[in-house]
């Protein structure tokens, strides 16, 4: 089994450093942001217009997955890659952030401030012990049992070239005493799913070189983070993510990344999950992440959200904008870009007003190979030694010290 | 100007024919399948998606463009082929159609026995008079006149290469003698049509060179048919269209094109308007029709209904249906689509049970090529003297004497 990941260029005035993930299904390079095919599809796109974009790995969700139309279904097709038609790398989660998220809402609630989707539904969806996690369905209220062994088994039966830990996502704004013992159950956990992946039998499966990647827990603490940096980063994972909550806003968030990064093996491939805004995507490659998902390019499409080169408003605008009617350029000036190369904004503000599916398409197409091509200037500008100046540019402020 | 149509090859056993219709953004070859494009786009699909099945002529629909966004930001943008980013043959429909089958119930409805979509509010919705009808948005409930002169000035400004006249959709089921005078009126608009497109301005119209066709009426009546035939014929279009009442069923459809076609003048390309499943295209075609525009793939393909050859199963199967969930072949066995070359039913069959758009994206395109690659394959047993055999190879019977 050869390494997982290469570093290849190292940026002199941060943590940044440039890279390549070998997977089953070729290399990928890093710095890089996946785009989250949750259903196997990432949503209004084929996998041709993944592969146009260069995209390099692409996520998939187990909790959904698993759901429907499982596994087992999709092992019998060949696993993922061939039941959705992309044969490139993919990296699966491991469904306990859907379990929990359902419930807690997401890290990106957490963030915004959002309240849980179910308050007080907590009890009666998902039921956490010592050995698993009980949830009900959210397609038809079935009950449901997720070990550590049994994630490590459905990802198995999916057959994505990169697996991840089951772990237990805390509570919303969980405190010290809290984290800390969910942070120790996903330590256990982690050591289950390692051996759960040891003793696999790679000759049944559809993707016999899988690798598994842990999850570093800690919440807010620094002396948490800094623990299970050290636990996870040393306990023989092929790589490595940062986990859990992730603090209240994007300052927090920020820290996190400051005060586990230190404490992890410089050699492992670090994927800080479900972070994707583009100012995200820069402080993060800046603190040393390499990897880096998010459903928002996809999500945001479906809305009129188009990304765009825009630090005053925050990256986006809305195309259903008025403003757009009668604009003849392109989404973003100077987007290499399918859409940005072939449809104007007059054309895309119509087919939202009309409600369109041909919109949503281009829009999320854009919004996709927006971040994809903006991590390979990432990536350009480490190896050129030109980091520094690129996060000025972008974000209108000098690295951080 | 150049001849709008010429004829390659005529079958000996039947009046199907193949020919070329030539336009200001290329020539298409016929008999064609059009497919429809109601609110500049193909729903779901590119320009060059459509490109890359060899589509001819795409269709789109004047009274939805005049409504939103309008034909003057539409010229004012350049003109719909540059719009919507095709570059390839557009025919506009006159408004007229849509104006009244939105009261009436258009053909389909008729042909299924389905009641108008708004019995009683005829009055309210639509008026017609000798000079225009007058009709209520159904965004806004504005009120709109359309005047033949009306319609042609809109199309010039959308700028398709083939307009066509404005007409009166006579009502569900209309007898005899409204059908006459309805007929009389769209021959009184036809030659109103024919005058606005001579005095027209070519210098500041979008696309100088378009071609108008008339609209053959006559409902089921073979007398009003023959006239309508012979009138329009002879009035100067480049181009000919059989439209009004098809009648009740398909066997009276084909009735209505047996006692219209041979009236009209051998050299004019002939439409027949909003026809568009796989049996009333080869009936058609036997019949001397070239050209025809259905929104049906479409449609079909936002219900998970696939076109299929399959004569026993009315051309078509439900992707959704439990028998599908692990079926492994493609679509249709031997198609040469995109969707077919690269998806399962399986896997499609998934995508529409989780309400995945990419779903859609693929049945519309395999349901448009299907349509369009069956049509190229008419042109080619036209051509080889097949025709007779290829009719009875889909249809089960042989060509009608």
């Amino acid at each position: 089994m050869t390494n997982t990941f290469t570093i290849t260029a190292r940026d002199t005035q941060s943590r940044a450093r440039s890279g390549i993930v070998h997977t089953a299904h070729g290399d990928a390079l890093t710095p890089m942001f996946m785009p989250v095919g949750t259903r196997a599809t990432v949503k209004s796109l084929t996998p041709h217009e993944l592969q146009d974009m260069r995209a390099g790995i692409i996520l998939g969700n187990t909790y959904h997955l698993y759901l429907q139309p499982g596994h087992e279904l999709i092992a019998r097709r060949g696993g993922l890659h061939r039941f959705m038609g992309w044969d490139g790398p993919i990296l699966t989660d491991s469904g306990g952030f859907q379990v929990f998220s359902l419930v807690y809402g997401g890290i990106a609630d957490e963030i915004k401030g959002r309240r849980p989707q179910y308050p007080g539904r907590q009890q009666e969806m998902v039921q956490v012990t010592e050995d698993a996690v009980i949830f009900k369905s959210y397609i038809d209220g079935s009950r449901h049992v997720f070990t550590p062994e049994r994630s490590i088994e459905v990802q198995h039966g999916l057959g994505a070239d990169i697996i991840l830990c089951f772990d237990e996502l805390p509570p919303f704004r969980a405190g010290h005493e809290y984290t800390a013992q969910s942070m120790d159950r996903s330590h256990r956990w982690a050591e289950r799913c390692l051996i759960a992946q040891r003793n696999r039998d790679p000759q049944v499966l559809p993707n016999p070189d899988q690798r598994l990647f842990g999850i570093v827990h800690g919440g807010v603490f620094p002396e948490l983070r800094k623990a299970s940096a050290e636990f996870i980063g040393n306990l023989g994972f092929d790589g490595l993510c940062i986990g859990g909550s992730l603090g209240g806003d994007k300052p927090q968030m920020y820290e996190v990344v400051d005060m586990t990064v230190p404490h992890l093996p410089d050699g492992l491939a670090r994927h800080l999950l479900g972070v994707g805004d583009v100012d995200d995507l820069l402080e993060g490659v800046a603190r040393g992440i390499d990897m880096f998902d998010c459903v928002s390019p996809t999500r945001l499409g479906r809305h009129g959200a188009v990304i765009v080169r825009d630090r005053e408003r925050r990256w986006r605008l809305n195309i259903e904008n008025a403003a757009y009617r009668e604009d003849d350029g392109p989404l973003q000036e100077g987007c290499p870009c399918y859409t940005c190369r072939h449809y104007s904004r007059a054309y895309i503000h119509y087919l939202y007003r009309v409600k369109e599916l041909l919109g949503i398409r281009l829009v999320s197409l854009h919004n996709v190979a927006f971040l994809i091509n903006l991590m390979a200037d990432v990536r350009a500008a480490i190896t050129a030694g030109a980091f520094a100046a690129l996060y000025e540019e972008w974000l209108g402020k000098p690295l951080p010290q």
